[in-house]
């Protein structure tokens, strides 16, 4: 019964008007020729064109890479507005594709950033969308990837990701149903590649995974011995195949081969065959194309190679390409008469990936990831994971903002939408989010114009989100006074605060678990009184604002409070609590700073010494585990190569990091400090310099040791490029080894001057041992673990042992040579003197079986923070408002993440419940653990599930990947699913899952 | 009766499977909406888009210039090869236009250049042929102009540019019928303006003519004075309005407005109408838009506009400018809502042409040419007038190469084009010199390997009309003997002569009068008897080759002659004799120079003395009418601007011509001499130094003196660019004025420092002073006029009264900046060090009423000299051979040139008959002549005969061209033709007649 009723809900989900029943008798005012429908049988798609057998055949791709955002802006890509920037216009080549494909059944091609092909979509006729539905039908147009954009894998965070990548696969299911489900992961730009990205992608069910860019060495190596292609096993938890990513490395980067580019862009010769005219070239071709695919076939397993026919931006005129490859097809295999044993054929990735799987050959395993890439010796592509720190920030922050708005929608129902503050929406957020995944977005290897409006874009989204929130809070709250959104409270800036004598504040908490929280508030009075929601008072702390010369410039108007306000806040699981502030006539002065470090700062938690000559972090103590390491901190920067060198003539820039010396400059080797120690708050203030100052903070209740770091303007009056990082040095005996997170979830080991994959020549002994850290990295040995936890994605190493350099923002003078044509300068209007950027770090220390206990929940803290909004005047009157809600029954169990909860539909709702542990990274929490769906939710009624892929675009149950064979271990048996019921899902380590829940509201 | 049956010819000749009666009911797979054909009814075309009364009418007009070569060669132009010098692919561009064409019935677009279409739609499917029919059917893609290329009006030659003209629009008409005749010509591009053109044009039915290069001091008085669009009466022989032409000056050269080029190689804004989006600038656009119609519409008459929305090689990706102009459309004309009293709309020339007629004005009278062109004040574009001299001679050889093979073809009958030499046609060379009029082809404007390929093409050509040549002469003479073409006579190399003991010489005449005329042919024998086709012995002479450094540089390994033998031939009109040449043994010596120069040199006819002291000319006699003049000749060069100048940084180039100086160096103030002088032969050979030598030369029969000159390799050792030129300095009185012809026909007068329509600031006294010569120039006084008969297209001016210099040879070392982006240098692998260059000039000195009757003639046989043909052995044996024809039944009247005979189909064949006197030229030959057609072949009988206009596209009676009234004088009107009867047409001065004549052969 319950099974049956399952079924019904994917039929309601899903597109059946789309299906290959329909197509039998499409009947459409283009003349098509009869023509197989794209389905699936016994795992083939028929839309394939048929190989050869015994043949070397060549599967031609036709393809576009367009970039959503790099030299210019999303808008002028689609437009093909500033041209003479670039010329790109994808309007243009959607256009032109679909036209072309038109007139001749045998063409393919695919399309890969629904972003773009959404905007497109939307402007296009019925009778141009039923074309197109056709096409997709009939495996003419196959969408590979599909997401919003292709992400960037070393800066971005699995939970955009996963958003970003369902955003673009519901649109494509929604329009096309099953055909539009792209079955390929396709990667071919970014900058190396993430092992937690393989994972996702084979947990949303693609088949396989081409990429085009990895280390030079690495593909030396695997050039020789044929293992471009290849098995990766992308989990240490996961149990196999789920994790398990057929992967491909493709021959030409996403280019075609050399001589064969035949769009408007490029000049390769066109194929002349008239013989009366002069130019005749068949002849030529055939030889050259020939030459090429037999030295290809040299370096690849199978009997078939693969063709990326295309490059960035192109196809705007497709019919030069097609025109050409039509002949090339037709002229190659004429040779087959005269005894040639090549083959080429219009093909897809997936059609080409099928291919592959019925060779049924065995592949290398791979478990390690694809960082860093270096194009050579000393190009190293490490400087775009910190590249832009305050657009990185600025987008994890925006994620919290939509996780947050989507809760919202959810919870305060149809009203969040349209409500007493008018219409809102979290779609606007969305989409900005999923462009900023963008592997030239939140990477920071844009353009400063096209960073700008990525950023106008959160912005924009987050604006559009608050009138969701607000409406929410309302229909939540019973409230509809005017809510205020502090955005700058980083700044200390925040107008109504500083203006209000009585003010409330409702905090969110998007956590599945309730939060105590921090909240420091901008404020000119001295002396405040907070009480909670209950009436009952608070503790609170005035003191004095640390304002620097980097400070005041950037609050400039913004902001002119001269004290903080700081209480603790304790917010239910999914809920909030409100607590309202008034300023008090009489209280104490506001606590004010002490010239000079404290021998220590320290709560009941931790403890933090510093060296009483420079300044400087001394030691950090677990005070519950009774545990000390010597730690010192400071500020340097690397001198950043100008490109004038004997070696090599790279200048470090937006992509590449290459110092110019391993030694770097110290920015002072001591601070001059002061410090405020009060129960509440214990706070060092350190300055290394004009442009260089760190609070050092522990609140009463952190665990965790608080480095508030601001950096910049970064001074270039001499003329270098400077990369400026942080370094932790202690006395951890780490051996050369450390940890880094993978998009924020798992963790791999690094080694210095090493790759698990092969022997390394290392030639860059900075920039070579960078990788990107998401959310944390950490050093241990037996007895210690310092963990660092930061706010965004940076890059970062350990080149001493012991040590932990993190790199915080980089300015520089010179374009690296990868396209932007910029140097990473970031001056804007806002900022003439250069960007000043703030972050934090939080350093926890823990015994190594307990460290993850730790940082596991202060990450996610750390990108699911409380949402604070402001009501002017007192308390609300009356016991009619709801000033404390939780929209969960119970808080989750700990090792449960609730990934995602937003609006599927007008009944439904997405839920993701992640477990947060990895297998042994916990002794408490790395078990498996159950979660009753029913029992979540305090306000709805869950009354149907669909389980889900990870990408929510297909049935869990009828997600069949193509199985593949590692060279070592048998082939993976998929285990089933060990639930105790349809309604009780369990988690094991590092699980996450997806559902489509059907709901009512209780009341 | 008789004229029944010339109807009866026309249905025959016309395609009427085209006409409206089956474009009512077309019925295509491709769903048009029912949409007007593009029928004529009084005088208006259907297929226009309405205009709005009382509105400013914006016509846009979508259009491509497709270069018939310039920075590369036709057949990479159509293929798209070679992208790296020029983005360009001309079976793009057709194949994109008729896509978007179909997208939607409003756009437009207009084709003009016929060698390119012709090559693409010989490329298309029946389908996509009938698609192409229904839009010109329907008025969507229109022909302008239509002629195989964008002829060139400065350096081609009226008989090559009716034929290039004929060729193209037969195609056009014989695919397209009716509604593919161009109605419009259309020279966007050529670098000034010839009279010639335009009344060849309004000879060719056209109803208007646009154009958009003209002198800027020219077009800054128009456009105060709004008359940039007028009626140019371009002849002063043929009656008004036979030769009227109603001319437009485009605003923008061919170009869009500034802002609205939204072809891909563009890059200006697309129109970006999406309000969501951050780009939004459809206000913008509205706005620019309307600014540029009003300033516009400031500097023309009417209520309408025309916008060339297009550019060179423009519409490859069609999709680009149509989504936008279909945008733009929409947008302005939607203000009209709001009040805007502006209007735009698709269109084509003719649908402007159409409204401007419709408005019913009066128009400026113009009777002069548009050269020469200037740009500005230091850029005169009169260099191309005499650039690539070569090119320009093998292009007039060529030209009487294809007339000669024309009329064979027609003479030899059937198996002229199958016979004992195998296939051959004529088709192939007129395709090249069809290619050869462009205006970056004879104009010598295009880049070297380009100017290579053209050459190479007109050798291709004349390969495949050999074999014309020898079939036809082979069935006229029963003789099937081999024949041997001697190409290279001018550098006295010919295999056969120099090492045959005997062998016969054919000399085919195609003047349809007889002629005599002077054989020279390489030998290395010192004696040689010659007889005519009766066996009769004729007198010859036998002398010593003159050999220079730079001849036998040229010569090399392809002529070892020591010797010239030299003998008067004659031959019939139309028609040929045979003469047998045979070595003796013994005989006298060979005449061998005299060193120094004779004191005269002289025949019955001319006596020409020489100053003792330098070697130079003196003077030179007319014995007929015993007039004298004093004449000296000398060579000079200017030294070309490198761009160095205060005064202007333009550098001579290609196209143009500025001399850094106005005075310029002579190459020698004397010559080194030697001479020959007997009965046969009279000639002093001039040595001016290593690079410039020349012949003076008089045959017995010779009533004009010869310059035969040799200039080459220019050297440029010095770094100095070298504009080389000959001055002929005499006593005449000229008064600053002198005469060049136009494309060889009508003579305009010139002044110096003058134009006639606007009061001339000249910037340039030499370049500016330049005019085109194409086939004569002459200067006068009341007694004396000196006519030099130029042997290819010059430029030249007369500096000093008295003097005319002609431009004989550029060698420059900087680019023009004009786009051709090469030095004009002409080094190639033959020619290492530079070119040499040969060419004759014939000075015929006679009282100014007597000088047209010879200068006419002598150009003629300039352009139309006997064709030899050699055979091996002796004199053929036996009666049975044809050792002399004429293909007349009689010589032509002077005043009559036969201009063209060439096949038309199967048994018809087209006919030109022009009068080749202006009016008031020539007591004797400037009255009307009549020609019987019946009486005219000796061979074929003429059965039927439709008169048509000079294109041969329409029948001549179906030929109505608008009306335009001039400002001064009225409307003139057209009288009937006073032919005596339909078989005798009657020519009056420089009319020219065409007849498509069918025919039956005689015998």
């Amino acid at each position: 019964m319950q099974q049956k009723k399952r079924k019904k809900e994917k039929r309601r989900d899903k597109h059946e008007e789309t299906t290959n029943d329909f197509l039998a008798d499409n009947n459409t005012d283009v003349n098509f020729e009869s023509y197989p429908a794209a389905t699936l049988r016994d795992g083939l798609r028929k839309s394939c064109h048929p190989t050869v057998p015994h043949m070397l055949n060549v599967h031609l791709v036709p393809h576009t890479h367009d970039d959503v955002g790099w030299l210019k802006t999303v808008d002028q890509y689609y437009y093909g507005g500033r041209n003479n920037i670039q010329h790109a216009g994808v309007q243009y080549i959607l256009d032109s594709v679909v036209e072309q494909l038109l007139q001749n059944p045998e063409r393919r091609f695919i399309y890969v950033e629904t972003a773009f092909f959404y905007r497109w979509w939307r402007n296009q006729r019925p009778s141009m969308q039923t074309t197109v539905r056709q096409l997709v039908d009939q495996g003419r147009l196959e969408f590979v990837n599909g997401g919003w954009c292709m992400s960037d894998e070393a800066t971005t965070h699995y939970s955009a990701v996963i958003d970003q990548m369902t955003l673009g696969l519901r649109f494509l299911n929604d329009t096309f149903g099953r055909c539009g489900r792209p079955r390929v992961a396709w990667h071919i730009d970014p900058f190396g590649h993430a092992r937690e990205h393989a994972s996702m992608f084979a947990q949303m069910g693609y088949d396989g995974f081409f990429f085009g860019r990895l280390d030079y060495q690495d593909r030396s190596h695997r050039m020789a011995k044929r293992n471009q292609e290849l098995l990766w096993r992308a989990s240490e938890s996961l149990e196999p195949p789920h994790a398990d990513l057929f992967t491909g490395i493709l021959p030409n980067g996403y280019n075609p081969p050399d001589g064969f580019c035949w769009d408007q862009s490029c000049d390769d010769p066109p194929i002349m065959d008239d013989p009366d005219l002069e130019d005749y070239n068949v002849d030529d071709v055939v030889r050259r194309f020939k030459m090429i695919a037999n030295a290809q076939a040299k370096v690849y397993k199978t009997q078939h190679l693969i063709m990326t026919m295309g490059s960035d931006f192109q196809y705007e005129n497709a019919n030069l390409w097609y025109k050409n490859l039509d002949k090339l097809i037709r002229y190659v295999n004429a040779q087959q008469a005269n005894g040639s044993r090549l083959n080429v054929l219009y093909s897809t990735p997936s059609c080409y990936l099928q291919e592959l799987h019925r060779a049924n050959l065995t592949w290398a395993l791979k478990t390690d990831d694809f960082f860093p890439y270096a194009d050579n010796a000393h190009n190293f592509w490490t400087g775009y994971f910190s590249s832009r720190p305050a657009l990185k920030r600025y987008e994890r922050v925006s994620n919290g903002r939509l996780q947050t708005c989507n809760q919202l929608e959810v919870l305060g129902g149809p009203s969040s939408r349209k409500g007493p503050f008018g219409a809102g929406d979290s779609e606007t957020l969305r989409k900005a989010m999923g462009v900023a995944q963008h592997h030239d977005a939140v990477s920071g290897t844009e353009k400063q114009h096209v960073a700008n409006d990525y950023a106008r874009m959160l912005a924009k989204g987050w604006q559009r989100c608050q009138v969701v929130v607000s409406n929410s809070l309302a229909a939540l709250s019973g409230s509809s006074a005017g809510r205020v959104y502090c955005d700058n409270l980083n700044i200390s800036a925040c107008p109504l605060t500083e203006a209000s004598k009585e003010f409330s504040v409702n905090v969110y908490n998007p956590l599945a678990r309730p939060v105590v929280w921090p909240v420091r508030l901008p404020v000119n009075g001295s002396a405040y009184g907070v009480r909670d929601a209950g009436g009952a008072p608070l503790a609170c702390q005035v003191s004095v604002v640390p304002v620097s010369e980097a400070t005041r410039q950037v609050r400039k108007d913004r902001g002119h409070a001269v004290n903080e306000l700081v209480f603790l806040v304790q917010a239910p699981p999914l809920g909030y609590s409100t607590y309202s502030v008034s300023r008090l006539q009489n209280g104490p002065p506001p606590a004010s700073a002490t010239p000079g470090p404290p021998a220590a700062i320290q709560n009941q938690f931790v403890r933090a010494t510093f060296d009483p000559a420079t300044g400087l972090l001394a030691s950090l103590t677990n005070l519950e585990t009774q545990q000390t390491i010597n730690l010192t901190q400071n500020f340097y920067w690397y001198n950043a190569s100008d490109g004038n060198s004997s070696v090599s003539d790279q200048p470090s820039g937006a992509y590449i990091f290459r110092p110019n010396s391993s030694t770097p400059f110290t920015i002072s080797s001591s601070a001059k400090t002061q410090s405020i120690q009060t129960p509440e708050l214990q706070e060092v203030r350190q300055r290394f310099g004009p442009w260089v100052s760190q609070v050092v903070r522990l609140h009463s209740n952190s665990k965790a040791l608080e480095l508030e770091w601001t950096v910049g303007p970064v001074p270039i009056e001499d003329s270098l490029g400077k990369e400026v990082f942080t370094r932790l040095d202690s006395s951890i005996r780490s051996s050369g080894i450390f940890y880094t997170d993978s998009n924020g979830r798992e963790v791999l080991r690094r080694k210095k001057d090493f790759r698990p994959t092969w022997d390394l020549k290392q030639t860059e002994p900075i920039a070579g041992n960078y990788f990107p850290i998401n959310s944390r990295a950490f050093i241990k040995d037996d007895k210690d673990q310092l963990t660092v936890v930061t706010d965004r994605s940076q890059g970062g190493s350990s080149i001493q042992d012991g040590s932990l350099e993190i790199m915080l923002h980089r300015r520089l003078l010179y374009d690296d040579v990868r396209g932007v044509g910029e140097p990473l300068n970031e001056t804007s209007g806002v900022f003439p003197q250069g960007l000043v950027v703030r972050g934090r770090l939080l350093l926890s220390l823990a015994p190594p079986p307990l460290a993850a206990d730790a940082h596991r929940p202060l990450a996610q803290e750390n990108v699911l923070p409380p949402l604070l909004t402001f009501t002017k005047g007192g308390p609300p009157p009356g016991a009619l408002l709801e000033v404390c809600f939780s929209g969960l029954q119970a808080a989750l169990p700990p090792a449960v993440h609730l990934l995602s909860l937003s609006r599927w539909d007008d009944d439904s709702l997405l839920l993701r419940l992640e477990h947060q542990y990895q297998t042994q990274e916990s002794k408490q929490h790395s078990g498996p653990v159950t979660v009753h769906l029913q029992k979540l939710f305090s306000t709805l009624e869950v009354v149907g599930v669909s389980e889900m892929n990870l990408s929510a675009n297909q049935w869990l149950d009828e997600m069949k990947r193509l199985d593949w064979r590692p060279t070592t271990g048998g082939r993976p048996l998929k285990k089933p699913l060990g639930d105790p019921s349809v309604w009780e899902v369990t988690l094991t380590p590092m699980q996450i899952r997806t559902f489509v829940l059907r709901v009512a509201r209780r009341r």
